[in-house]
């Protein structure tokens, strides 16, 4: 069927055209739907909308004072009445109606991001503007979700090109606000995420800020991981802050652990999420541009990138990492951010602790200096010693450790604490975690072969993180350690009891930590080889 | 980024996966929501879903009773209050509630269909199993508008495996009832359209008819174009036949001719097409696979298929049409049906005459045997004849010229029409046209150079076809008709004055006949040239 773009399904329907051009006028009755749809959405009788030539599936322009709204029509010939027309509460309140007035309705051709949306599907790259109308339109809900999920899907199969990320980019900036700051350069720093317990972000921004560098840095909670930084952050100050107070915290303090949602920087991305998360699916293409846009919106120019990777982690290999990076580094020239990233290990949890106390906790003892903790230490002063370099350090990771280890990190971070509401004084023992504890062993002796980061999420999900927030993990041991039967592998926390067993029973039956013998497998020579 | 599945967007979201294993259930009441979404939803509060491990636009379980009814919910601090559940119209009256009940919920895995959708944007064919699972779930609302767009964009972008086209004809056939005759093999006659004035549909279903065939011949109505078949055959009988008086009218007559939509053969379509249609794709594939599937639910297992091509039809290209006939022909062989496919010369109307009155008349003069119906006659005669050819005829089209000829077609024609409730003794003089007329003349002298099919279907449809039966177009003049200054092209027929005067509005301003000279165009020295 090469070569037929012309072909139509059922030998009836046509794509967009102009067949509907010289059809009238109709002026018709509103009617409260007493529906809340998310799209703008109408209801008209099938002799009325005869009339003025619109079918079923089309779009109806609907003039109040003037004022033209679109809506996708539903055609029946018992819901409304002849004269009728039947508007969805949303858009009733849009066009300031009550129910009782007279509006003019008139056919209304499919939307130009229609069009682009089919030129995506088939290869065919668009332009700045043309992306900009796609976007727009989705945001203000011109285009209805499935038009929305058509095109994400097609952006998912034929992936985007480096101008149309560019574009995409740009029109999430142009959606929101973005902030301004009285110094420069603005530091930023990100990890894709994916490894259970990285609680670094608190750290790299401290240390960073002791240094004298600007960094506002604005953080997610989870969706389906166990803990955001924003999550953990929470426990000992606010992170809801808004664009004015995260200024002034940043302006005084150098540094602040905010939690981006609270901003709505660039909100065309929480309806490109809204489809995307139902479809199970998430072009690296429109996540590299969903992270670069919210940069650009805090005004940064200067960003140090986190990209675990291994087994289990979001990136799964090192040249996936690199390709990844590569990609990173270029949007960011074409769009003023200087990106450096860092490859990091992702098999395993970083630390020991996971959920948002027990976080919070970790996060404060590596400040503290306690030990155990080398492997946050360490991720900690590379990602933050990368980005003193970028502000003109002659030995990053060098200063990055001593700003750590002479309590510069730890009072600065105290400073942003209480700019943001918390104890000026705020010690790792402030933390509490849940009241309830249960103990999980290893049913042999043997060594932790590997560990499974979704399976310990789901461990402390089931014990209430990231809402609750005593609730989480503490390991006792990872990956190659030795362990005997009946030891301790790790403790599950949680704020009721009811939770604490819900998670124990899920532990139980996953086994997150791998205990097996150091001999992995045994190959027999069978009977009569040989 | 090539090789990284498990990226995921705004560094947050998972596809689907087990993390919410091990969450439990609640106890909710269960509040209408008033508002009648076409998919099963409901609305509870964040502490609530948070309870069960339940983020937005997942599903969750809702069970009444012991039944489960799954539905997508909507995360709200506002709308419910806690240990309240909002449920949608539909859902409420399918689970038999009237609000105050208790019921229990539960997290609810992504359907498999989800996955499986995922793996056709993949390009990984899916299996009979796996395609009947998608389509019984689009079918039920078991899935979203969103999931069902981001299947049929997928199927748009990748295509069908041959395989996968099979299982999806056979899904259809399974999702409606299948027509049993008494007598066989059952003939079959499908146009896949696209040609203005296109009448040929009774002529050739009473000549085969008149031969003695079985040949229950269902159609469609239109949708963008101006006249379906069963538009125009409406105007003289019975079209909405039901089964069981289609299968009379077939066993006493031989033919019928009646309107498909209203026996819901195939009522999977419907939902397909109703995703596709504001998409404005219409993958060819899942043509093939509608058509057959209609054809299969009919009983039919001969089957001869119409092709118009040419520059304005639906199949642009001669080779284009050859490769749709033989996809037609491969598919037809593995479902036990036997295809032979016509191309027809698509590139003007088929006689002069469009719309409902103005066809349904030229259709009963050429069976008639009018004069200056050459085409009509020749296109039916040849198709008829193919027919007549498979059911074992010596000389089909020469046996089904003397059945027009003989007067024995029009004779079987009007034999079918009284068996759908209209006249015995039905003539074309019976057939009224619109009261308003409006003429089209040419603008200059020389001669018709083209005709533009969607720009006549356009007109005509301003005129009010295919609804008021009176409507339409009956052309004077065709390609390469001379024609002079002020002489008439086309007449328009319509219901009121009103409609008569939009047509003829749309008429001048696209000029659908084109004329020019013969000579087409001059190139001219300019100036300083040679």
């Amino acid at each position: 069927m090469e070569g037929e773009a012309n072909v139509s399904i059922f030998g009836e329907i046509e794509g967009p055209s102009a067949t509907r051009e010289g059809m009238g006028l109709i002026k018709l009755k509103v009617v409260g739907m007493g529906m809340g749809t998310a799209d703008p959405r109408v209801v008209m009788h099938e002799m009325d909308s005869a009339e003025i030539g619109v079918e079923r599936s089309d779009r109806v322009s609907v003039v109040t004072e003037g004022v033209p709204h679109s809506a996708m029509v539903c055609l029946t010939s018992t819901l409304a009445a002849p004269g009728e027309l039947l508007i969805s509460e949303g858009l009733m309140a849009s066009m300031g109606l009550s129910g009782g007035e007279e509006v003019t309705v008139t056919f209304c051709p499919r939307p130009a991001s229609v069009r682009h949306i089919r030129r995506s599907m088939d290869r065919s790259p668009l332009s700045r503007e043309e992306v900009s109308t796609v976007m727009r339109d989705i945001m203000l809900s011109r285009i209805s979700p499935t038009e929305t999920a058509a095109w994400l899907t097609a952006l998912h199969i034929n992936g985007l090109s480096e101008d149309e990320v560019l574009h995409v980019t740009e029109e999430m900036v142009a959606s929101g606000i973005t902030l301004q700051f009285d110094r420069g350069p603005v530091f930023d720093f990100h990890s894709i995420g994916g490894v259970p317990g990285n609680k670094v972000t608190p750290l790299v921004v401290s240390i960073a800020a002791a240094s004298g560098l600007l960094i506002p840095k604005t953080s997610s909670r989870a969706i389906s991981s166990a803990c955001g930084t924003a999550d953990f952050v929470e426990v000992f100050c606010d992170v809801e802050l808004g664009a004015e107070r995260l200024k002034a915290v940043a302006q005084e303090t150098g540094g602040a652990l905010a939690w981006g949602g609270a901003m709505n920087l660039t909100p065309v991305n929480g309806a490109i999420i809204e489809t995307l998360y139902p479809l199970g699916i998430d072009p690296p293409d429109l996540m590299m541009a969903s992270i670069m846009s919210k940069k650009m919106a805090m005004g940064a120019n200067r960003l140090v990138m986190d990209i675990p990777c291994g087994p289990g982690a979001k990136v799964e290999t090192l040249s996936g990492a690199k390709g990844m990076a590569q990609k990173f580094i270029a949007l960011g020239e074409r769009l003023g951010i200087h990106v450096d990233c860092a490859l990091t290990d992702g098999r395993q949890p970083v630390g020991w602790a996971i959920g948002p106390g027990p976080e919070a906790r970790e996060c404060i003892m590596a400040l503290e200096g306690h030990n155990g903790l080398q492997d946050v230490r360490e991720k900690a002063i590379g990602l933050a010693g990368m980005i003193l370099d970028m502000g003109g350090a002659n030995d990053g990771p060098r200063s990055a450790e001593r700003l750590v280890d002479g309590g510069e990190a730890l009072a600065k971070f105290q400073e942003i604490v209480a700019a943001q509401g918390g104890r000026a004084d705020l010690s790792s023992a402030d933390i509490p975690l849940g009241r309830e504890k249960a103990e999980v062993v290893s049913p042999r002796s043997g060594y932790v072969n590997s560990i499974d980061n979704k399976e310990l999420v789901t461990v402390a999900r089931a014990a209430g993180a990231p809402r609750d927030k005593g609730s989480g993990i503490v390991l006792e041991k990872k990956t190659d350690s030795r362990v005997e039967e009946g030891e301790l592998l790790f403790t599950i926390y949680a704020d009721n009891a009811d939770r604490a067993e819900r998670a124990l029973g899920a532990a139980e039956r996953l086994r997150p930590l791998k205990v097996g013998g150091l001999l992995l497998e045994r190959t027999l020579r069978r009977p009569g080889m040989l």
